[in-house]
């Protein structure tokens, strides 16, 4: 067994006391650095995405640029529609596009739960290059979607403001809606699984869409999957749960199986502390279009913000993913404003 | 003075016991009704807007099919841009265009605080056409978007998931962004006067992008502004506050002149009570995507809602605008269930 130099990461999910919060940035990989955007000038999406040798090189290019205390594997969430029989396209200035959604039960049906190392090998390829690259230096991240945000894409097939043909069929025909989330959460155990296997120190499921949903819909067709997954990985890894507009629900979050919470900017620190009783590790809550401010006042944000989550049982972190068009030198903000902080 | 027949809406906004709830529906006229759609197909967004005769129509569709206990003008936040000397277009199928956006001080200078009369009159002329046509029988509010929606629109120059460029200019030019809202702030205190002059029985403020900002930022960009509203007109008409996403600022409203505040779905209305200290009337805060459900669902819903705020200090509401295509038997439905409440 490896041991990782940098410990800041995973002593911050275990709760133990340390000099100075751990600090990464969603989407820090494959979005806004000039020696990624060479690379994704030259492949496309899924592509960058199936070839190990490109994911891991974008995935630690972040880490070698700016020495983030973790690294997350660049993928996205819609490879596990895409392993289960459902085509997913990448259109440029569009997003996903799924042109045959999942709509009856037909569809339903058709999705397969499928075989982790055929379909999704090439992820696992891609975490033993990057632990190799990364040597001891820092943890890794892996990531899936929350079985309720793939369901938002599988039904919709296409981003929306409201995802209103996916909340029509949990709220018309919820027996189908529940079946799609079966299949899409025991796919995403093993998945996750699988990435443990492969290398990954934690894992991090993004509910990018639980927000749309009211506290009882949230609990019926998102939480009761997520805590699936969280029952599942927990005692293979520590688990983060990052629901974008999910305050309602950090308390049931706070008081389950996960290891980390995250908080989008709209939550405090001090409510985000209130509301799950001050007992979990904390992960966030930077509002990602304040990285648009100079630099100086980003550093002082960040302590200011790290001052009011507390050193403790907190990890630094943008509240939703970096945009695609920071600066550099803002970015560098960021990162160097947690490693320079004094408490 | 004319005495309103139906006078629950107002008891409510005055926080006195009624036999039950009163209810409308934000975006309840001009989006999903027949009658409006044959409208729509045959006169343009801002004709529709700016014809005194064609939104008084629009405006008393819902009432005479349905029989709400208010009306609410039909118009659009965007004609207070447009009042300010700033083009803005009304694109089929991609919403809000304003091809010169502004962005540096030239073109805020160049923002001017209109005579309302001049150049919204329109309005006025179909608030006083609205009301012969609803004669005594509900009244009529008016409303306005907040200064920060406002610029969000004004600055990105449309629709945005992020508003990433309105954040901008706040964070990099906070002078030209304050200039920019206090401007608009004064043209609707005096625009919202008129409407009030004009006959409308209370005004609603819709910060529809508030939940955008973290609690530090919405209180200097959006709740600085809106307050100056409240607290120029709250001695001419009941103010009702809805932003949504603001669950974080419903502490903060509840302690303001506002007669009641809106509340979106992802607020439970034992949270909305708690966090208001259950001093102040409440609107809202059904799923618009919940009118997808069947109508026996919805009846039995909306029950549990009134139960959940209880029958006073509480206005029926969606908790967002009814989404564009919802059957007309749906929205009967969440209208007769709130008429059949017994407590």
């Amino acid at each position: 067994m490896i041991m990782i130099k940098n410990t800041l990461f995973l002593q911050a999910l275990k709760g133990e006391s340390v000099s100075r919060p751990p600090v990464w940035m969603m989407r820090q990989a494959g979005r806004y650095l000039p020696e990624f955007i060479a690379l994704r000038d030259k492949y496309d999406f899924f592509t960058r995405c199936q070839t190990p040798e490109l994911a891991s090189e974008i995935t630690v290019q972040p880490i070698r640029r700016y020495g983030m205390d973790a690294a997350i594997l660049f993928c996205d969430i819609l490879v596990i529609p895409q392993a289960m029989n459902v085509e997913v396209q990448m259109k440029p200035d569009f997003g996903p596009y799924l042109p045959c959604p999942i709509r009856d039960q037909k569809s339903a049906d058709a999705m397969i739960v499928p075989d982790i190392d055929e379909t999704l090998g090439y992820v696992m390829e891609a975490i033993k290059l990057t632990k190799e690259k990364l040597g001891d230096e820092v943890p890794l991240i892996g990531f899936a979607g929350s079985p309720w945000t793939i369901l938002c894409y599988l039904v919709q097939g296409q981003g929306s403001k409201t995802f209103d043909l996916a909340k029509k069929l949990c709220f018309t025909e919820p027996e189908i809606a529940h079946q799609i989330l079966q299949k899409v959460t025991d796919t995403t155990i093993a998945y996750l699984k699988a990435k443990v296997d492969a290398g990954v120190d934690a894992v991090q499921i993004f509910d990018s869409w639980g927000g749309m949903l009211s506290p009882t819909d949230y609990t019926e067709f998102s939480w009761h999957y997520i805590n699936q997954i969280i029952e599942a990985l927990k005692d293979h890894a520590p688990v983060i749960v990052f629901g974008k507009g999910c305050w309602f629900a950090l308390d049931t979050m706070a008081n389950s199986g996960a290891a980390a919470l995250g908080v989008d900017w709209t939550c405090s620190p001090k409510t985000a502390r209130a509301l799950t009783g001050g007992k979990i590790t904390l992960q966030g809550n930077f509002d990602p279009s304040r990285l648009l401010s100079p630099p100086s006042e980003i550093k002082k944000m960040v302590h200011e913000m790290i001052n009011e989550f507390g050193k403790d049982r907190y990890i630094v972190n943008l509240g939703h993913g970096i945009l695609p068009y920071i600066n550099v030198d803002n970015a560098k903000a960021f990162i160097d404003a947690v490693k320079e902080y004094e408490g």
